[in-house]
């Protein structure tokens, strides 16, 4: 699978944006039109929610295949693609999308929050539920210190080098920054957590029981309420309700929520294109939205009779490329052809390959 | 998977009429909302077009599936068919739909060739390019003595008793039942060909030629163009064209065409539903035909932005399911369930069996 390193931009007759089931399969049936299609997500891998929420539990509803965990799923799904030289760019969140009219003929520009650049003369929008990023830290204010003294993505060594920091968190990715953090020149580390308990394997338990144990992590037990700052506006310390319904007041320089992703429709909400209810709204014989040359497929869409299932999104994007291989060459035929019986298809997918 | 013994009259919730791809997964659907379905197909073996068309040849567009061979497919649905436990009644040519008005509510009565009946609320026309049958004889006027001198299907063997047997055709079937009726009572018997070249393996065709060597066996070269028959309306024999071009007279008391099978709608053609080139036209959020509680499903069905494809015929079956289930259950709210995590469909499954 060609994963590439992100070019500072790229130019395809079509995006796809979302990399799960239905993201992938519209990219394979724009390959099998042979256009130029590249496929972005904003998690680090592909498979999309089934990949990402249930990873190893079966699925049993996807025709012909009579069991596959989400893992199975997208990596079948993958080996499909193969020979079809799809570029993925993966951790590469979709931020915002403007009409192109400076090129060749009508398109779009895609900027992500990565800094990357993609256009295109069709957009498929595959996002499913959204795109997964860091569930925020629910507490009243405290955006305002987001990327100052609040990080969702690691910062730098620098931001906390002589710093109390506070992680947040209940599973791994919070355990093992505190960890981190204390051993790379924190002045003071805090795990932040409503319980003694955390979602971890025995062996990264028994390493933070020995870093509490050493007074290199310090446990804090309760959920943060409130925040304090100083006059000039910096970020001092949080206000924690413990178990016990008690106030305290734990000092922060530097904050680290990792409470897990969770996935936001995010920018896509405010492109125009017509919703119902969180969800695009698109004419079901083309998979179009209300704005020409945009396609949504997948969980994201929305037509009557829509049922968010894996294997209708599979159709959905079948349709959505069929659609754009028709807009992207007007006046041209595009022919059914079978993989079992069509030479150009066979060709394409390397079949007849010794 | 339980394949029955055709009682000769079954009461269902819904009948599937054919056992292709999209019926199969009709069934399993239609299983999922624990409607008891039927299904009956013209072959004596599930999988339809692809598995009668190419058994062996792969195909590389089932999503999840990167390469499979229509036998293959057939064989993955049926075994994810088997925990809902489906009755399929093979070997069953649907001839008869009659509304059926007498039971509780409205429902429909199918009438299959073979004489069996099915009595359902809800109809599944999965039918594909139609129902395999026999291919017939291009010989104008030879429909008269169907079934009284000319069978398309092998009749009981005091037919052929000291007759005059001509039997047509290219392969297996055709050299099997010429031996057959020769080792068995036939006065004289004739396989009638283009050429002496028949699609058939070395072994059989060592059988042949020894017969032909006894006489047990007559070869005849040509291509009937006519029919000679007595005054009293009995066929007496054939025209011949031969290759080089000189006719000949076939006395034939028993023709037995052996052509192969071709796909043919039928009688659903005659149903009064509204159709548009062949094609069932259908309402795409419901798959319903022109006809309330009637639904047609892949190769058979046609609604804007259609395509032919196995992968379409799987999500059209599924919205099929979901309109039934809300027609047979009016009023009722039909959840959308996940195999995954739906405790219901997982028990329906066997999912949780050890």
């Amino acid at each position: 699978m060609a994963t590439r390193d992100h070019p500072a931009a790229v130019d395809a007759d079509a995006v796809v944006i979302g990399a799960g089931p239905a993201g992938l399969w519209a990219a394979f049936e724009l390959g099998l039109q042979t256009l130029a299609v590249h496929v972005v997500d904003s998690l680090p891998h592909a498979g999309g929610q089934c990949a990402e929420l249930y990873p190893d539990k079966p699925i049993y509803d996807i025709p012909g295949v009579p069991v596959c965990t989400g893992q199975e799923l997208a990596h079948h799904l993958l080996q499909q693609l193969q020979p079809l030289q799809v570029p993925l760019h993966l951790g590469q969140t979709v931020a915002e999308l403007h009409a192109d009219r400076t090129g060749q003929g009508e398109g779009w520009r895609l900027h992500t929050a990565q800094g990357m650049t993609l256009r295109c003369r069709a957009l498929v929008i595959a996002a499913g539920v959204g795109a997964f990023v860091p569930r925020p830290l629910a507490v009243p204010g405290l955006e305002a210190w987001q990327d100052q003294q609040v990080f969702y993505t690691d910062p730098p060594p620098d931001v906390w080098l002589d710093r109390h920091v506070v992680v947040v968190g209940p599973g791994e990715a919070a355990v093992r920054l505190a960890l981190h953090t204390a051993a790379h020149g924190a002045a003071r580390v805090t795990l932040l957590h409503r319980t003694d308990r955390f979602t971890i394997d025995p062996a990264l338990d028994d390493e933070l029981q020995a870093a509490i144990g050493a007074a290199r992590v310090h446990l804090c037990l309760g959920q943060p309420v409130a925040v304090l700052s100083d006059p000039d506006g910096r970020l001092l310390a949080l206000e924690v309700a413990t178990a016990r319904d008690e106030r305290l007041s734990l000092p922060v320089d530097v904050l680290l929520p990792r409470l897990g992703l969770h996935p936001r429709l995010g920018p896509i909400a405010e492109w125009g294109l017509a919703m119902e209810r969180k969800h695009l709204v698109v004419e079901p014989s083309t998979l179009q939205t209300s704005t020409p040359g945009i396609y949504a497929v997948g969980d994201v869409a929305h037509y009557p009779g829509k049922r968010k299932l894996i294997l209708c999104g599979f159709h959905e994007a079948t349709l959505a490329a069929w659609a754009i291989a028709e807009r992207l060459r007007p006046g041209q035929r595009i022919p059914l052809e079978y993989t079992t019986t069509s030479p150009r298809l066979r060709a394409l997918l390397g079949a007849d390959a010794p």
